[in-house]
């Protein structure tokens, strides 16, 4: 078997290039490069055949993200499963399935079955979630049971996975020479440090490194490295800890190219603002240019209950300055498991956020999208208006011709096209 | 009568300066001087004992505005004074009441009634609206009646105004010489514009300025200059007639500043996000740094239904480079007139948007809120975690010291804290 970066740095075009040329609108050369140099990933394993190819990186445009999964608290695979339909109509690109409840192995074989959307997991969960059920003690989880978690879900077809690799003993020791608001935050990454913490050793997915591209590189299973010390608060962001990991990730995102298997570098997570810009180019930079998957930011904390919009707003501008990918951020987020309805509230914004960074970037089909809406806006066309909605379900009570109910019979469009002939001007 | 900026050109410190430099956490000086040059205004009219005074412009937190106001399709003074309540309790500091319904002048008395906060009207409305239900023709509209509603809406304690003196003649004429995809979308600067094309004449509200500046100073009404021109779409972000009226706008913010009259500056509207910084700072220089109010601006035209979502990425944004107030805006926008669950809705994430523009301009008191909050989410303190939220209504099914359900007893948080022994850092 190989990998598609693999076939690009023989410039050997592969249908999934073909496929995701044609569907971003780019020429098949600037494809075979990307993929060559690694800035762009395409999310599909090799054995999983109907699932719909999906590139990530440099010159695409910005996907997202939709993680679902059973927790202990509320293991339903049917509601599951409804979450699996809402997201495919609500329009993310990609999901990942984060269970943790019961029967986590008949859950992902059933998302699978699912839906032709590329689907990551992190199977450090499966695995930890085995050393503290049993043993209550994640010190207790071994190697060979994590690689075999994550050998058996490649085989089920799970296309990429995030892998804590980056939270090593020297990354941990920065952590604690340092001190941090809210240490980590990433089940992964808190799981694997407190397991340094009571065995002394190395993080086994660091240690074991090569053994674990080998491994996925028989299926073409992107990695996609976790950022176990990501900022879990906005006066954390941007500190010692995290860049300490995010250069561990730099070097490990040069092993993989080289081995030819595909990876992509997750980041931040709670990031004030200003400092979005720079943290966005500094990852880039330390990670040279790898896809990059950012799990918010969120601008603030003291939003919890609206943390889909705090995460609209870092990552409009994060992938403005760079970021190719945004998970999902639910209004559910630091107080509970998502519901359906929020899932699909979590979609909706992380796609404003996608489409108004691809808008700011300059993509001519975004910028026609934008026009089309506006010209019918401007004639009172409400199916227009629908048909370039990103979601169409919120019209009500209004008909083709009038105005709505803001402003009724003084709506400033009605006015000035009575007075005024003139049509849209017609920039496109 | 005197104003603010009258005052404090002759470095008087009135009640009002002393209460918003205890508020905002700066010196008397400062207030001093910066309502002396203008770039701060203190909206309060003086005719109105008991508003609270609130300072608006450079260096102070950002504000926000919520806008209500029966319309012709839904006129009841109920859901209006409703509104008022959940304006109060959901923390915005500043109203408009923009009512095109029946009854205007009472409902006008019945909100200011029922409030403390600054209110702000459009007095246009008013006048247009008459001109439009006898005549059905805005050409009607006579400089009297506009001036005498604006003079009516003073003496009732009105503490700032919108009006659109910068929908020239010149600036009608750009607009027709450059066409636009959605032309005027200001329901005030339509009607100007269309006043102006019909009758050949300068709209009164430029021509006769100065007798404006007297009969606004006699009240210390701020005046904010409405930008009847801002772009309705993202496709005109930036164009010739926007800039135009901006420099007009500019020559009035001089002209009311020698004239001893507080005065704002209204700002767009649709901008993509890659545009905002430029086109806040271009205001800003065009306008002498008078205080700027937005509205929105929102990063996308194609979110329908979620444009308090949009407005949140682009206010943020634009707070951050230099505006000072934002107009919320609900996600009825562009749909019809919203509900009281809407308008509270719109004031979350405004302030969202205004919180986080603080936290990044280093405001002090806005980076203890999101530590606090931090500090409490570390240790699962959820009572904690209530009092600093913006919303303290979300927590459901959370218990002080246990995980939520999202995680369990996977929680990263009691993970971390089982294995390491250290404190928050304390980094405040």
């Amino acid at each position: 078997m190989t990998t598609q970066i693999i076939e690009a740095k023989n410039r050997r075009l592969t249908p999934e290039m073909e496929a995701v040329a044609l569907k971003e609108g780019v020429s098949k050369e600037e494809i075979l490069d990307k993929v060559a140099s690694g800035r762009v990933v395409i999310l599909k394993n090799n054995r999983r055949a109907d699932v719909i190819p999906t590139a990530v990186g440099e010159g695409m445009t910005v996907k997202i993200n939709a993680n679902i999964g059973t927790s202990m608290e509320r293991s339903g695979l049917a509601e599951e499963l409804d979450k699996v339909k809402v997201i495919e109509s609500a329009g993310a690109d990609v999901l990942m399935d984060l269970s943790t409840g019961d029967n986590i192995d008949e859950t992902r074989k059933a998302i699978i079955s699912a839906t032709k959307l590329p689907i990551g997991t992190v199977p450090m969960y499966q695995a930890g979630k085995e050393a503290i059920d049993i043993y209550n003690d994640i010190s207790k989880l071994s190697k060979d049971k994590l690689f075999s978690d994550i050998e058996k879900q490649c085989k089920d077809g799970i296309d990429f996975i995030t892998v804590h690799c980056g939270v090593t003993k020297f990354v941990v020791d920065q952590l604690e020479k340092q001190g941090r608001v809210t240490d980590i935050v990433s089940r992964g990454g808190s799981m694997l440090a407190c397991w340094i913490k009571a065995t002394g050793r190395e993080n086994p997915l660091y240690e074991y490194y090569d053994e674990l591209l080998e491994l996925v590189r028989e299926y073409d299973c992107t990695l996609s490295l976790g950022d176990g010390l990501r900022p879990g608060c906005t006066a954390d962001a941007g500190d010692r800890a995290q860049v300490a990991e995010t250069m561990v990730l730099g070097e490990l995102v040069k092993r993989a190219r080289e081995a030819g298997v595909q990876t992509m570098v997750e980041g931040p997570g709670h990031v004030p603002l200003n400092k979005i810009p720079a943290m966005i180019e500094t990852i880039k930079v330390l990670t040279d240019y790898a896809p990059l998957y950012v799990l918010g930011p969120l601008v603030t904390d003291i939003a919890p209950g609206y943390d889909h919009i705090t995460a609209a707003i870092g990552g409009t501008l994060a992938a403005y300055h760079g970021a190719d990918f945004l998970c999902y951020v639910t209004p559910a987020e630091h107080i509970g498991l998502p519901d359906v309805k929020q899932v699909r509230e979590g979609i909706i914004s992380s796609k404003i956020a996608a489409h108004a960074a691809d808008l700011a970037r300059g993509n001519k089909k975004a910028y026609e999208m934008d026009y089309n809406m506006s010209v019918a806006r401007k004639t009172l066309d409400w199916e227009g208006q629908k048909k370039y909605a990103i979601d169409k379900c919120v019209f009500h009570n209004v008909a083709d011709g009038k105005p709505c109910t803001m402003c009724g019979k003084y709506c400033s469009m009605k006015i000035f096209n009575e007075y005024f002939s003139k049509d849209a001007a017609g920039m496109i």
